[in-house]
């Protein structure tokens, strides 16, 4: 049985969406991260990069959003190959632009040492992300991002949505992307992943 | 006939090299990224990200990397799923880890406003760059990151590899990286790109 290692408040939740959207059977194992557990063993046998999620299939460990949501729910990908690279595309910006801006907050030790940048970085994030939200807005067809069925990329947004209002932005002002916030919300996966603790 | 919009010194020498190395025939357009042309007219009417590599196709425009690799060269895939997943997996890191990290030496404001601030990160660069080549040290089989035969990650780890040496790292520390940069350099891709002025 697949085993997810997730965390609230992170990406993590994603992977247990598209699971749940699925009905696949898994095991959730909740990361501490309040107590950095993720950058400590045991957890660190499981992913050495201290970072959730990761996904321990019968093939060995899998992390990083992309890659184990594409895993995971193979027959959610679309039939033809520019449709498929154009969910991929979605999500690579998800992970390597929207969610780096928002890291900026909390993360910003990763990339600076003096407080005074921490705090820099800190006060420019409602900045980035609203610029992120006005390019995923634009890209929305509704009220899913690609149309009327969910894709995985799908999961992965509304993952991100959660941490808006914390990142000082209103979501009322990308209406498609409220939309399409409340339309995934609605989802009994996500009744389903808070019942488990994760959300 | 796919047509690349690409830039000396970015990642979308990948890009470049996966269509050199498949023999498909594509138009190079290189975008002047030293006068700022990739966040201008008419670029942005390709890529409104302001970035590159975008790749025109007959379907559309695709952008990231981690997304155009995969599109391109459908072939290059392994047939087990997993296998496929590792690949991606891989991808996601270099683009929203350690492509994330190298960004903070040179565009640093995309995430602080202060000089101050971007000082600090400019400092940290070989310190995170370091952490990641580590880690992509324990992961290479040889020659190749997955073992004798070339993927598509492959392209995408040269690539960032061109950028260590000015990021402050001595790749004689990662011997099987090291061994890794020569062979893929040795690739007539390589030359094929060099040739066109993107290396």
């Amino acid at each position: 049985m697949l085993k997810l290692f997730a965390a609230k408040h992170t990406v993590s939740l994603a992977s247990a969406l598209i699971l749940e959207e699925l009905g696949t059977e898994y095991e959730l194992c909740l990361v501490d991260i309040a107590a950095h557990a993720q950058r400590e063993k045991p957890y660190l046998g499981v992913n050495p990069k201290g970072r959730v999620p990761a996904l321990v299939t019968s093939d060995g460990v899998l992390t990083e959003t992309g890659a184990i949501l594409e895993y995971i729910a193979p027959n959610f990908m679309p039939k033809d190959a520019f449709s498929c690279a154009k969910i991929r595309e979605f999500m690579h910006y998800l992970s390597s632009t929207m969610h780096v801006n928002h890291a900026h907050k909390m993360r910003g030790k990763r990339w600076a040492d003096l407080k005074e940048s921490r705090a820099d970085m800190t006060a420019k994030v409602p900045q980035t992300m609203a610029e992120n939200c006005a390019y995923v807005e634009s890209l929305i067809l509704g009220p899913y991002i690609f149309g009327s069925d969910i894709t995985i990329a799908d999961a992965h947004l509304f993952t991100l949505s959660q941490w808006l209002e914390g990142d000082g932005i209103d979501i009322s002002s990308y209406p498609k992307l409220a939309a399409f916030e409340l339309a995934f919300a609605a989802r009994p996966s996500v009744a389903a992943v808070r019942a488990k603790g994760l959300l």
